[in-house]
């Protein structure tokens, strides 16, 4: 059975009160009271019941954060850090993997409901401005570029800048024809867009043509469609001597490609990813990649959604950092109430 | 703004118990009526309040599923598997990363509460019977033999089987000195031990004597704690030719020590690991592993919560399959309430 406060009163001898008032961490209880009533919940093994706990602040204590797909690693990483982040202010994390379409990310922007959750962390593929257009109950924090939204805060990295240079590592290697693997024309594939301009501005940087054929799409970002993306590549006889995978699990499915083909990493084949996921740290060989700061953009999101949360929409902490290359900063609403958070 | 049912009903010239027989899908509705209420919702984007729908139902429409680790990548593909297999259903999964921890699995256990979700599927580590056995009230299905509890359903895959049969087969190929990496002694080792006992069983049924510095302990089963028990086991001089790890990350460190050591595989040691990820399948080379159903654990798991939720806690659909092998079968109480699955 579960036990009631009730039934804590009664064994502790004591008023509904004086037990809420001890769960609720009010000062005004005498040390003895407190004492009897602890030993009382003890006993009982009483937990005290969130939602009556968290009346008197309107809150559940609890946030969701809704991911795409918790299989690309980069992901289940971040979800780890937000969950981390999260519990220093005593809160629960659940994750909503919304799968990337937009009928399910529209369902968790709307659907987990306020009287479930006191706010979500978002990192939408699929939803659109007008999906979010609509929306005034859940405190919301999105990441990444993928959609804007004036009602929500918004923590992201410069895609471009950090495509850029690890497209220039490439080229600082002596490399000069340099593949790159994970293009997207959907309206979905905002990172893919961004991680690309990179690409080319890099090129054009060293004064290198851009090359139409050594670009390949994928569908999806895992080591299946980086894999099929590399078999393409090789076929089509324009041998690359470098290939940027704009993710890690892209660049492991480009890594057993090569291998297969007889080809050396780096001699031959120079691979390098996005994302500093566990996998590519213990690939053969270690995957050269960018490190996207994912406890940093947890903290961020939390703290983003704690000052919302908190009712303070104006004053910003002190982890702001502009962007240091393009894409064009997106200035605040004129009501100052918006933020973007930039992490590399 | 979010618009209510009272919005609706409004601009369709309805009641408000109009729309609300439209939205809970009672077909006592005239079609004119119900195009016009619908057109509204469109209309007005309308979401219809999760807590109103399953009001009648006493649900959320809400489960969450509470795995220790996502980094682990057996759990964050069971966690895909369970949300589709739950969206069939109309159920929305939120996932609680507990890190493995006794507290933080009491309070998955206890805190998310019944007035947040329905139901509960749970793969402990930590957990006690104890723990479990003051619960009522969110319905629960356990995974993995960690902990038992009279109250929740079971949905198990036979562990000692499993580990009998991949060392067998490294046996098959000519493999003497087969090394074991993942011992754990502690209660939260259950799997570990589990393994073990199957790895002994295999080498005893073929003679071979059981050699304590072939096994390797791990803290925890990453990749990390792979490469360094590998490290260990070369560094001893008892050179295996074969190693089975308890788990595919532990299987893909101790790959990457082999590849550092010079030692090729599988020509000089044979490597096997246990849960069929994606990591494996496109590691260099592809792991040899044990496969789990993950899918049809999912798909269990959400039954068995599903006839808990409509109070039909005796009949056995048809998916129950007894143990191949040891450990012992645990009989169902005498109530018949519980039920085991077992999945290879």
């Amino acid at each position: 059975m579960r036990h009631r406060l009730k039934d804590v009163a009664e064994r502790a001898g004591v008023s509904v009160k004086t037990v809420s008032n001890v769960v609720n961490g009010y000062q005004h209880v005498r040390p003895d009271t407190r004492a009897r009533v602890e030993r009382a919940i003890a006993e009982l093994n009483y937990r005290p019941n969130l939602s009556a706990r968290n009346l008197r602040k309107g809150r559940t204590g609890v946030i969701a954060l809704a991911v795409p797909e918790l299989d690309i690693p980069y992901f289940a990483e971040l979800a780890r850090h937000v969950v981390t982040a999260a519990a220093g202010l005593g809160w629960t994390v659940l994750i909503d993997q919304t799968g990337g379409g937009r009928e399910q990310e529209r369902k968790a922007a709307t659907g987990i409901g306020d009287h479930l959750i006191d706010g979500l962390i978002f990192s939408p593929l699929a939803l659109t401005a007008e999906d979010l257009a609509g929306l005034d109950g859940t405190p919301m924090v999105l990441l990444g570029e993928r959609v804007d939204h004036g009602q929500a805060d918004h923590v992201v990295i410069d895609n471009v800048a950090a495509a850029r240079e690890i497209t220039a590592h490439l080229i600082s290697l002596g490399r000069r024809r340099i593949a790159a693997i994970g293009a997207q024309r959907t309206p979905e594939g905002a990172s893919a867009r961004l991680r690309l301009a990179g690409y080319a501005a890099a090129l054009d940087d060293a004064g290198i043509g851009y090359d139409e054929r050594l670009v390949a799409s994928a569908q999806a970002w895992h080591r299946a469609d980086g894999a099929a993306a590399m078999r393409d590549l090789l076929a089509t006889g324009v041998r690359p001597d470098a290939v940027f995978c704009f993710n890690d699990t892209l660049a492991l499915g480009a890594l057993r490609t090569l291998h297969e083909a007889g080809l050396r990493v780096p001699a031959d084949v120079a691979v390098a990813g996005f994302d500093d996921i566990e996998d590519g740290r213990f690939s053969i060989p270690t995957l050269t990649t960018i490190a996207p700061d994912k406890e940093r953009i947890a903290r961020l999101a939390v703290e983003l959604l704690a000052n919302r949360l908190d009712g303070d929409r104006q004053a910003p902490r002190g982890n702001s950092r502009p962007p240091t290359a393009s894409p064009p900063a997106r200035a605040p609403p004129p009501d100052g109430a918006r933020r973007h958070e930039w992490v590399r």
